[in-house]
C-alpha cells in the first residue's frame, strides 16, 4: 500500500486522530464488542453521531487503528535495521525496537494485536501482509546470520515465530515481573534472541 | 487454596459445568465486555436468568473459569515435572506440557490470560499467586540447572518470563505460521527454551 493511500484510509485530519486515539483507550479497556462509536464520542464530549463523518462503521476505526499500528511498528523494526551491520548487532538493533514498541506502546499494541479477529476478511489480510513484513525482517538478519557463521539455529521458522511472539506479548503484561523500563527488558529480551539463534553470547 | 474449596468456587454441578463450557465460547470469541450472561442463557436455550443460580454475577463466572483454567495449567505443568530428572528433560518435559496445553485449550487460554482485568481485585489476586506458582516451576528448574552446570543463563529472571511468554502467546495465534500441531510446535519451543538458559543443545 502507498503512503498516500494509506493516510487517506487512516483518516488525516486532527479530528481523526483524536477519535482514534480515544478509540485505542477504550477498546484496551473494555474491549473492542462493548465499545460503542457513541462511547467513543462521549469520551471526547462529542454529540453521539460524532464518528460517522470519519469512520462509518466501528470496524472501519477498528481497520484504521490496526493500520496505523503495524504500520509504526513495522517502520520502527524497519528503521532499526542496517543491513551492512553484522547480524549479531541487527538482531539486537531490531528485536530491541520490536520490544520497546511493544511496551512503550501497549494499549495500542494490545488492540491491534488482540482484536484482529473483529476486522473484515479483506482488511484482515491486508493487515496479515504488514505483520509477515515484520517478521521477514527477523527472517532475513537470521538467514544471513546463517550465511556467515554467526548464527545456528535449530528452526529457523521456530525462532521467528517466537522473536516475533516475544515481542507481541509484551504488550499484555508489561511492566511487570521485574522489568519496568522499555530498555532493560529490550537488552533482556535481544540477549535470549541471540541464544535462540545460536549466536556467541559469550563474546 | 484447598481443592473442596477451589470445586465449591468453580461451581460442581453439570449444569455450571456447561454454563461455563458457553461463557469460555463467546467470551474468546466476542470478549468478556460484550457477553452478558442472557446470551450464555440463550446459548444453552435456557431461560434468561438461568445463569443466576450457578452464578451471581458475570464477574463469578469469569472467576471461576479463570481458577478452573489456571489450576488446571498449573497441574498439568507441575504433572510433567519430575524433580529426580536432569535439568535439560525436566526444562523439555515441562515447556513441552506449557505449550500443549495453550495450543490444545487456546479458547479458554485466551479468556484466561487476556481477560484478567475484568475480575475483582481479590480474584485477581488469587488468580496471580496460581500463575506464580507456574512461573515458579520453570525458575526452580533453572536455579537446578545452575546449581547442576547444565545451565547459564544470563538472567534467570527473564528467562522464566520469556518461556511462560510464549506459551502463553501460543493461544493468541495457533495454528498458523507452519505450526499447527502441538507436539511439533512444543518441541520446537523447547529446544529455544534450552538455547536460552544456555544449556549444551548440540549433545
Amino acid at each position: 500500500m502507498n503512503t498516500q493511500r494509506a493516510r487517506r484510509e487512516l483518516g488525516i485530519s486532527k479530528a481523526a486522530a483524536r477519535i482514534r486515539g480515544a478509540a485505542v483507550e477504550l477498546f484496551a479497556t473494555k474491549g473492542f464488542g462493548a465499545t460503542s462509536t457513541r462511547d467513543i464520542a462521549a469520551r471526547l464530549q462529542l454529540s453521539p453521531g460524532a464518528v460517522y463523518p470519519h469512520y462509518k462503521t466501528k470496524e472501519a476505526l477498528l481497520y484504521a487503528i490496526s493500520l496505523e499500528g503495524h504500520l509504526d511498528a513495522l517502520t520502527t523494526v524497519s528503521n532499526a535495521d542496517d543491513p551492512a551491520m553484522r547480524p549479531v548487532a541487527r538482531l539486537i538493533s531490531t528485536v530491541s525496537a520490536h520490544v520497546q514498541w511493544h511496551a512503550r506502546n501497549r494499549e495500542l499494541a494490545r488492540v491491534v494485536q488482540y482484536e484482529l479477529r473483529s476486522l473484515s476478511t479483506a482488511h484482515f489480510k491486508e493487515i496479515a501482509s504488514i505483520r509477515r513484513k515484520t517478521s521477514q525482517i527477523f527472517a532475513d538478519i537470521i538467514e544471513k546470520g546463517c550465511a556467515t557463521g554467526d548464527f545456528s539455529p535449530g528452526d529457523s521458522t521456530a525462532a521467528v515465530l517466537a522473536i516475533t511472539s516475544l515481542g507481541v506479548d509484551v504488550s499484555r503484561w508489561f511492566p511487570a515481573r521485574g522489568f519496568s523500563h522499555p530498555d532493560t527488558l529490550a537488552a533482556r529480551y535481544a540477549d535470549l534472541c541471540l541464544r535462540m539463534v545460536g549466536a556467541d553470547v559469550t563474546r
